[in-house]
């Protein structure tokens, strides 16, 4: 244990306790330490605030969320009679923002326990880890935790007396490999493990391939409802959002090569940069998706054939290495570079980490790579992920993911015996569609119903399932 | 037999005979009906040019077909040194077309014996006909054939002494039915049936289900490259199209409802009418298409909502009676109604022929219906799919098409024993991916390789398959 | 019934003789003569219809186009109390089509008498011509006219005993010029011209310039509701249109080249072919216009450095010689070529009518010329504007341009004496603004009102007009 | 060392007063102020820097800013033999950021001494103003002046023993307001104005008609490229960027209302917002602005009609009161307001500050009003300019104005005499042209240029003014 007083350890370790007594004791010290460093990136006026009105505000900031999140609140409305996971004991693991705390009130309010950590270092809205404290929620979690907090918050979430998890809500795959490690006896009485990441899905693939899966996994990530809308919606905004924030850049007339296109590539970057006057290449290594991008009017090209005359280079790929230093050594004066892909490994940053050249930090997320011409290279997010380093993701996409997630549990929770072996699954179409439907509401929108003739025709039931498991 | 006197019957039956003997005796009696007759819905300059004019002309439309499949003419280039289609026995029943045509000369270079009906009673190009019949292939086929002659074309193409399909490459499924019907023992030497539409292709999975499919087939129609060119690429253009040659409305401003919000009327539909400047509405019984159609900014309404606002209607569902009487009666004078799903039963159209309402035909392919107060509704192609019927399928699309039905034969054909049971298959994504890329010259488009290091980082190999089966 | 000696009625009761003293013998002639060459070319089924049905159909469509030309209906019903044309003698030379039609059915209910002839040796619509003589109009014109036919036909307009006209509307300032040169003295009566190309407001600015107009003037080609319609709007849907008809050709994933970027390019042609997935190149010598295409997200170049990859050739310059025969020996294979802008100058095609290469017409309004070593050029309309010649304009563009042809009409008759000297003029904003909100309606617009008090904020009458003249 | 008295320099010498007497004490004491509260809009990370590295990141800012300016850069280059403003004075009252600094220093290097005062009492850039004082030029000017320190600066640039002014750079008038009020002698040695904006054109004009302007002035907010890129290329890219950073807003799906369809409505607004996704609804008071937004696919509403469902409310009108308190009484729970007209009038904000209405600042430029049933209004930069207050403006825009703003003090300084008269002219066209020019290089763009032949036909000079001065 590194470090002794840290400001959740501290409050935890104090008079108080979360679950059961509450309030927990000294907070005062908790909040001084907490709002000096405080700052959440997605807010920039935070230095006008005082620390009593940040908190005030934060609560108020989960109310704003709840607004944003109607299909949750519907959840919650629909519980009142019924507790669809009264018994539940979740032990969660994602961001800790004001929408998860929505989403961990309407856990609660469906019948549920929750502890939670974080699943970033750096994500964690302490105003909104406070105001769930408050709540009485066991949260254990801080902006700018060190590795080795990371782990003892983890730990702290599992490894309590009285209290065993019976269902897995997960964003990575690191709570699932901590249990998996340190605990794991405590699957016996786990019913589930629900998952949003794709490194967290593909860690849950492999161990199902390695027949070492040893509870019902729920692929999150996969569904369809929130892959159209974190792939396609959110980074068609999300890309001209963070280039923005991060650089001012004017996207009129700007020569832009994208490498993959895939879904992110297709509507979320090349269409969005293409509507706001840029000209866009695309680079693909697979046939198909190559004839899309054609087809769509992007020119098809090699990297290097556009290299020395683009103005913003961003990788799209999910491959590593897809922009390195002889690349980079090649662009020219001002060229921004970014990644909107799925890891961090697709500009090789560690190349640019070499004597001659020099790193200037010129704002938050934003470096200057210079060559000893001059040459200066714009760098985002130090090759991560902009969208998630320099943008922020609207609540009402993570509306859809949250209430995925609390449907997947619901499911995997009450199913009955031998419906889910030990294997990973993707949540049933049916409940997708009913994502998607409480989504509805707040566009005024209005569903069509089949008849029974219709429904007869197509041979569908008519309240669905309307696509088969596959559809996209 | 209803009718003795029509053209390739008579020729048939003739002094000469089409495999073996050719040429076969009285052509000019046939080009005189044919020519009579003639002009292709997609020429409007016919009547001034002769017949013999035509039949130049023709061969050299499938002159310029051949610049325009650059897949096809791969495929014979390769196959020069090697016959992947020697011995087969290929019986088809498509469209006949120019670019028909260049798919059978590419197939009989590939090895193969051709004998081939149309699938569709209005679509066969009698000059194409004709000319491929002068080049020694036997085609049973003519436009404004009856229902009788269709079913007589087809038994021509497998009811013949000492010749016995090994392969079949349908559309629609009907000569598969006709097999299936009327020589049933014939299945014991066929290899596998290729099919390309979508009926067809949902009869294949009927029969499978019931355990009567007997050989092993190939789902053309759900390849990701034509599934993809066809519903979208392809729509996005004809919807445009078969409105401005049918009714030369003007987009600019016009309030349209889209019924059904699937890849066809996705980018197809919506997004071409919305890039034109039209105000599109949309209508959905999936609430994930409908959450869709809402992020890509149209509002989703049901269909009486906009009924009696709207300029044009047009439907993409797949669905019957998606539009029905009491639509049309509240429509405002001038609508114009067009289908551009899979069926034609989206518009109740029966409901039209009614005593009460005057039909009045101002075009080909457009009648105005007529209701007692003088309001007129413009029906297109009497409700039969708009694209297929009032406008043009670009040569590239169905060179896709044409390409994947032609390794599809191949990879049957060839198939070791074993590898194909007698179930429907898709087309091995490799190949998918090989159709692709043969079409990715015409673009002057450059695929990027994958090193062998990022190969290994996704677990790929370096040539392809790059995607799951799935992976739309 | 305005005019006892009206032409068809004439030629109709014998045999006549043309002004130069060429006979056109009797009526019966004309009229099969007419139809037997008729089918206008936006009808391509006029094949199947009977002379007789063509007639009934004909004042159908004259119909047809009332009803979608509701400006002109509701200038017709504001004149039953009042006729703002009573005494007017309107002498016309314009298309003859059915939206002419409408314009002299309404001019004829403001009270106003007509005679008319045709702007254009093509494009008159024989049906209409004759529908309008049966109905009582002096129309001297048919599809086919030989130049000496042309000019005989707006001879008997003007050269008629007992009537001599008072305005002058006129398409291309043919007739104006006649007038100015064989019957000079006519001017004296005559209160105004009202000119709607751009050839002939060229030609009166230059008469204006020489101090040689001897009335005013009304340029209706440059009012802007006509500029941006038929600039943008219009174009924006037939440089579609055009392509597609003639050639088929796919637009997704083409590489365009537009030579200038004017109005017509820009929204018209680049916008469009864009949105359908064509990567679009322009060409510009006005920096100002070069720097708008860069923003909008076109690579400008210059026409040599694409020439050798581009799939389709447009000019919209209004200049000459802009691609010459340079540039098409660098054209490849099958690239089409055709022409947008103001002129047919722009597409040097008489350099290619040299011995070495081939000409063959493939459809109508298409040639492939031919090169020795096999190379292909798809020329259309010989150079001439595709949108006229190739596709269709729609009623709703012309039933603007009508409209303001009618207000011009009536603001010049009605005027003041001194209002107007003799000179060329826009047509006053306010009327602009007029015809404009005539045409809201159609589209269920609902214009605001502004209050007094922010009509006193900007400085303006309530009731318009709302901009400066010069405002587009 | 143009001047011995420098602002900056001043105060930092010793405590002064302010011109009514008020002290503004020692520039430590300036210092500390500016830095604690410091943090320009554009720039969220400045807690993380000291005041040290705020300066040198300063001067880097600028030469980051003269990368984007090459038209500048390219003038300063050509101005090394000859000095086209060697004896001008210029006196300048604007926006005191990096890209103002790269205009003074570029006016240094043509051979003018320069004399600045913010027009804006928020938008200066101290260290920007720092690093100018620092480079020997006067500035006046501070982030956070008072309305009395506001006009204590003009008054300091013009009102100095031994330096006279033969030039004004103005933006809004009040450097030319405060000349006219308290020194009017001072003109007759100036030779004349360069106005900007909207507001002190508008005010040129004024004097202009009441006879009063005695210098000759030239309009350069009405420059086509300023224009064009101020109106249409910033707004398309602000009204997003300012609605992101401010609210997080997702576009997808939105209903949008924007009132007025100008140029900046248009493209700016309009066209961005649907290509993300929304649905947008226009009003308008002008019939052909209301047609154009009809035929460009927006639905033509009153504000009342829509005004209880819409997401977001925009005005671009320029009028007042546009949007009044009974609109935001109806407007949904969460609705945002804002503005991006060229006035703060046209929301009615007073009206919103009413006892029964709750205000909360919940972020800079966001306010919270809160009706007594609890529903929340959102309304941005009070009312104010959204593109100016919550978004940026791209170097390469204020690249183009800053060149239009050097070219017409170059073309009033040498102009001969008589060629302006005490009026108000737009820059010729010829500069315009040469303006946009010097900014292609920036997009690799090549500009076609006139064969002889070409000219001659057009009747233009090879090298411009390619279009007239009214050409837009």
């Amino acid at each position: 244990m590194p470090d002794p007083v840290r400001p959740w350890k501290l409050s935890r370790e104090g008079p108080g306790r979360y679950l059961d007594g509450r309030p927990f004791g000294n907070t005062s010290n908790v909040f001084e330490c907490l709002f000096s460093s405080a700052a959440s990136y997605t807010d920039s006026s935070d230095d006008e605030t005082s620390p009593r009105d940040k908190q005030q505000k934060n609560s108020k900031e989960i109310e704003i969320a709840e607004q944003e999140m109607p299909a949750l609140m519907a959840l919650r409305k629909r519980a009142q009679g019924e507790k669809p996971l009264a018994g539940a004991k979740v032990v969660g693991c994602t961001h800790i923002t004001a929408q998860t705390a929505v989403l961990m009130e309407t856990l609660s309010a469906l019948g549920a326990q929750c502890r939670w950590a974080a699943c970033n270092i750096y994500s964690t809205q302490n105003e909104v880890a406070a105001a769930l404290a408050e709540g009485g929620f066991s949260v254990f979690a801080w902006k700018g935790e060190s590795e080795d907090d990371f782990w003892w918050c983890i730990d702290r979430c599992v490894n309590v007396e009285g209290w065993q998890p019976n269902m897995i809500l997960d964003d990575g795959g690191d709570l699932t490999h901590w249990i998996y490690k340190k605990y794991p006896n405590m699957f016996k009485k786990i019913k589930g493990i629900v998952e949003e990441s794709v490194t967290g899905v593909h860690r849950l693939y492999q161990l199902s391939k390695a027949g070492k899966l040893c509870v019902p996994a729920m692929n999150v990530n996969d569904s369809v409802t929130k892959q159209k809308f974190d792939n396609l919606y959110c980074c068609r905004e999300s890309i001209l959002d963070g280039l923005k924030r991060t650089t001012d850049v004017m996207f009129g007339g700007k020569q832009v090569v994208v490498c993959g296109y895939g879904e992110v590539s297709r509507k979320g970057c090349c269409a969005a940069l293409k509507a706001m006057g840029s000209i866009v290449y695309v680079t693909e290594i697979d046939p198909i998706c190559a004839l899309q991008a054609c087809m769509d009017g992007f020119r098809l090209v090699k990297l290097n054939e556009v290299i020395r005359q683009v103005d913003i280079v961003i990788t799209c790929t999910g491959n590593k290495n897809v922009v390195v230093r002889e690349n980079l050594d090649r662009m020219k004066n001002g060229c921004i570079v970014c990644n909107m892909g799925h890891s961090n490994t697709e500009i090789d940053v560690a190349s640019l980490r070499t004597p001659e050249l020099t790193w200037e930090r010129v704002r938050s997320q934003v470096d200057h790579v210079i060559w000893p011409d001059g040459k200066r290279i714009v760098l985002l997010a130090e090759g991560r992920l902009l969208n998630l380093s320099c943008s922020t993701v609207p609540t009402f996409v993570l509306s859809i993911t949250a209430t995925t997630q609390a449907l997947a549990l619901i499911e995997l929770y009450n199913a009955p015996e031998g419906r889910y072996k030990q294997d990973v699954y993707l949540l049933p179409k049916k409940m997708d569609e009913y994502v998607a439907s409480l989504h509805l509401p707040t566009f005024d929108a209005h569903l069509t119903e089949l008849s029974d003739e219709q429904a007869k025709y197509l041979g569908l039931n008519k309240n669905g399932p309307f696509k088969p498991n596959y559809y996209r």
